[in-house]
């Protein structure tokens, strides 16, 4: 097959490579859509130890099961694979499994590809009106959805349901559609780049800002840098949470003297559980997720150029969706 | 009267400081026990800048009301005096009042002293049978209780309730009997002074370490630098919880990728709310918190000394109690 190959620092290569196999729990996944994820950029950079060259990148995948029971068959795909069998995945955490896996990580080779094979339990069928290409997005918007449950489960009742979202690409929008999808009134968008923040004000209809000073009961941090992490510790309310979902730098930034004296709760968090996985599905299935027309697609084939583009910071669009042919 | 004024950096002086008096709201209370707590030592270092010389110190005290409707009443205090009015006071979360005040930071003088004047809502009457060096505990006792209410609030419902408490300090100790008093029943305790720890093992019977590689589901940090964070990023175990009580350091020590990546839940703690320092109250005089027979004794006249002993690390007991001479 062909897939786009992650060859060294900066470096993706469109190349042949061996065909995954289906196995007696593995289905063989002809990849419709495949997204690209702020992680994949930090692999891109050489900044992720966990994935070294050469690998395929890519886990934000939708597409069709080829051969077997279930043939033809449309899913989305939840990249995370786990043991189902230890405390964590007994209590449905599935993210906190000591054996996780995730495609585009060694031993499992990326969706930036033709093919890819998944355990069965990982595919959730998408309805037929709904395009491959939306689809391909339940696993950023399942991150989000994940960090915007565990936000408004630890916000005390009494407290605004007021949030603060650090970061415009698509982990940001995703947690204002996710926390818009749980009640949360009122979001601000916090972005740098300006021509982010022009399409996801003129684009997507949200409220965002180049920095506020103004105070939240929720703040998300959807980028996960020391900076980031000095503006969640500032403008957090007293007795307020800090979601902190990004990887970029892995510390400082925290001013715990703050987080003390006004009591904040600071909880990171990884990936999401199956049942988030299903949840925002079902959610991005019914509209409760709005449009998701914010998504730029190109060909696979294009695939090196979409990261350069990504790199430069010219794309407005909060997501690159790359398409394979077939 | 007398009372023990921090002077300067590591002087404290006991001399002559004027009366405190009563008004409508306020009652007049003749201190018998005041405990030191180590924020008074970071003030004593010259090391808090909310509180200047010169100054009386102390906020753990428990005295009889002099004067009035109620005069010889027995009580243990509040040092927490905030608006009652505020919508943080209103929801019951009085510690996050932005009025909120304490005795031994201006414009409150501190307990070090024969007498202080309070707000009478924030006295609780000790029961005859209960001596008042014991009731004086409520405060430092309070903190942990809240802490440890948070902790065991925040943990997943299928974790283990098994607990590290970082610092075998009074903060520390109280933290391990209110766990325990919530049925937490698996409690470790890390202190890296010997005297410390033989006095909390022999006379407390704690289960106390210098250091411990296991892994614990609530971490409870008492003491707050950022070496003291650093243990207990990495002693948390995945899904669990990390309650930071101290102050010790205002930066430092998180691990943010291990947070994120385990999905760790960072609580920062201030004090406690009027219903924890009520129901703290209530657990020491019925037993619930054990002997408290952990202090020692020492005239206020002689704080100064204490200070000095309590700053070579001479001290087994985790907390010195003043006793002022009147």
């Amino acid at each position: 097959m062909k897939a786009l190959v992650y060859d060294g620092v900066e470096t993706l290569t469109y190349r042949d490579m061996p065909d995954p196999v289906a196995s007696s729990d593995h289905e063989l996944i002809r990849i419709e859509a495949v997204g690209i994820c702020g992680s994949d950029m930090h692999a891109y950079l050489g900044h992720d130890d966990r994935r070294p060259a050469p690998l395929i990148l890519g886990h934000e995948a939708a597409g069709i099961i080829v051969g077997g029971a279930q043939d033809g068959k449309r899913v989305t795909i939840n990249p995370l694979v786990t043991c189902n069998s230890c405390t964590a995945c007994r209590s449905g955490r599935e993210n906190l499994c000591a054996k996780r896996q995730i495609i585009s990580m060694p031993p499992r080779e990326g969706a930036f590809a033709q093919f890819v094979a998944m355990p069965v339990a990982n595919l959730v069928e998408v309805p037929a009106d709904v395009p491959l290409s939306k689809a391909a997005l339940a696993e950023p918007l399942a991150v989000s959805w994940h960090g915007a449950r565990l936000a408004v489960a630890a916000l005390h009742p009494d407290d605004p349901r007021r949030a603060l979202i650090i970061g415009g690409g698509a982990i940001g929008l995703a947690a204002a559609l996710a926390l818009r999808a749980m009640g949360v009134g009122e979001i601000t968008i916090t972005e740098p780049n300006a021509k982010r923040r022009g399409f996801l004000r003129d684009h997507c209809g949200e409220n965002i800002v180049e920095t506020t000073d103004a105070s939240f009961s929720i703040v998300i941090d959807a980028v996960g840098y020391a900076t980031t992490r000095e503006a969640a510790s500032a403008r957090v309310a007293p007795g307020g949470v800090i979601v902190h979902i990004g990887l970029g730098e892995d510390r400082g930034g925290i001013d715990v003297r703050r987080l003390t004296l006004q009591e904040i709760t600071f909880i990171g968090t990884y990936t999401y559980t199956a049942q988030d996985f299903r949840d925002t599905a079902a959610a991005i299935f019914d509209g409760r997720l709005g449009p998701l027309d914010w998504c730029r697609h190109m060909p696979l084939g294009e695939g090196a150029d979409a990261f350069a583009a990504l790199r430069q910071g010219t794309v407005a669009e909060p997501k690159i969706i790359l398409i394979p042919e077939h």
